[in-house]
């Protein structure tokens, strides 16, 4: 197999970049400099060598704690959980949020025969039950999707009972959207979840 | 800045892939086996370091004269005239040509200060006067677009007075489009390009 083809298919390996699209960007990386691809290539590597998950959250680190929880000055009382690890990164630069995470790595998915066992629950538990400063709230931010609130329900009924509240992220209209477009579940949700202005 | 960050950085210098995908990229490969993110990694190094263009026609190689140029099965009097070298596969899986290539590396575009002596064009007159087998027809393969055209009409000035046939890909109705969805300068080219049934 020839180089060309050999990168073509590593490429093809990736969520969203089919067959065609890897031979485009194997023929733009071959009309750019050497160098180009050499810091690619090395980019690829350290991500490959140094990225581990974090022993605590499982968010992805190049320390044996990621930056959230090695950082002192984030409130150890609270934790939101998250489906992937780059869900964090979409909450941190909201810069609201000054809390600590964990990531499950998934959500459950009875067909795809991914259940509690195939998540990064333990920890989670552990977390709740054996840290060394008290867990007050657990915050639930799986996606808004079947199997995200069924991983939502899931989570609730193992954490209550240890005693932190479980609290999850509003739904409501998009900040931005005309009421036009924006689909009958999410304003039947908006409405029931109304707040006094 | 972390490697997660400098990868991001990296694959968002490729055309289509923007801030945001280049994070679901950097998250995907994190979660692939190290092995695979080695073979992406030597992939696009060997690619940077083995593939040139061809002496002769411009297309990537992975030796000085590419796998067209160096079959002696191949037709040498016909060359097909394109803009990237990534146009000569989708010709050649077509399995109905036989002869040469030769690839421009772009088109003229004197808005962006792409004027003939920025494309590939020198090596392709020489070919047609001093090769050893008599070149009779170039097949102008440029894109159909205006630049594509602008770029078609030069190459007819140029070539033509040289002595070979000049030719151009027929233009109309894709196969297998509904009239219907067919644009009118398509039809109106395909009307006037009619052929005896």
């Amino acid at each position: 197999m020839s180089v060309i083809d050999q990168l073509t298919r590593e490429l093809s390996r990736f969520p969203g970049i089919g067959p065609k699209t890897a031979v485009r960007l194997v023929y733009h990386l071959m009309k750019r400099p050497k160098e180009e691809a050499h810091r690619l290539s090395q980019a690829v590597r350290d991500v490959a060598d140094r990225i581990r998950p974090c022993l605590v959250c499982g968010n992805f680190s190049e320390a044996e704690r990621c930056e959230v929880c090695s950082d002192p000055g984030r409130d150890r009382s609270t934790i939101c959980v998250v489906e992937e690890a780059y869900e964090v990164g979409a909450i941190e630069r909201t810069g609201q949020y000054r809390g600590q995470y964990h990531v499950l790595g998934g959500h459950l998915s009875p067909l795809d025969g991914i259940g509690p066992e195939n998540l990064n629950l333990d920890t989670l538990l552990d977390r709740v039950t054996e840290g060394d400063t008290e867990v007050s709230e657990i915050i639930v931010a799986t996606n808004a999707s079947v199997e995200g609130e069924a991983t939502a329900v899931y989570l609730e009924n193992v954490v209550r009972p240890l005693g932190p509240r479980v609290t999850r992220l509003a739904r409501g209209i998009p900040v931005g959207s005309d009421l036009e477009y924006v689909d009958g579940t999410t304003i039947a949700e908006a409405l029931s979840g109304r707040r006094e202005m």
